[in-house]
């Protein structure tokens, strides 16, 4: 297995460790979007949402709710962000399913994609018609 | 309880439903970035992850797998951004914890935040000194 992710959590790749259980592992991003940035990880190797367990998606979720408290305690930030890109069309580069936890602070730029395209005449029926799950 | 996404899951303002259990809601954005863009939001009112229960976190990430997968096969896209808000200076509005799923196609023109601020000398390891977990 040709995975970087996977090579942090054998430990023949360094990292700063957040967080660590026996499902999750949780580590600095080394390409930090703002200080404190922080990937997490399941330990075993999935390739994104689809892929993974009702079990690594519980202990994912908890994984994070953990590191985004400690980020606003320890960093003393007010706010972070989650998020996760599901294909390489969505910004996905390592293929081992992570979710950001990203630090926020007023004033450091960042901004969030802004609403367009919204539904005119019967558009909203008819994605509805075609994503509705029964 | 003032709270728009209560109103919705309360059937007193109208929504386009992807998807329900007894946990949790999906629904259009109605102020889409790309459309198909859905919420999933927990039935009981938490206004953040912070505030969410594991059995509420484990019901979300079920439910947001299930319609990334239906945007996918139902849009015929590839893939798709899964993005949440935690508190105002992170972009948050309504304060009913909500998760963004965000269908993706090449050329949209959407683009991820750009890492900045690389760790210099000891700054990665000071961090991690503030927020890692034991």
């Amino acid at each position: 297995m040709d995975c970087i992710f996977c090579k942090i959590i054998a430990g023949q790749i360094p990292s700063h460790k957040v967080y660590e259980d026996d499902q999750v592992l949780a580590f600095l991003d080394i390409n930090p979007v703002n200080h404190g940035h922080t990937l997490v990880i399941p330990k075993s190797h999935v390739g994104d949402i689809e892929e993974a367990t009702g079990e690594q998606l519980s202990s994912l979720a908890l994984a994070i709710k953990k590191v985004g408290r400690s980020i606003k305690e320890g960093l003393g930030v007010e706010g972070y962000n989650v998020t996760e890109n599901n294909g390489s069309v969505a910004g996905q580069i390592i293929p081992h399913l992570h979710f950001h936890v990203i630090p926020r602070q007023a004033g450091d730029g960042l901004k969030l994609w802004p609403p367009r395209g919204n539904y005119q005449g019967t558009e909203a029926e008819d994605i509805l018609q075609k994503i509705k799950i029964n």
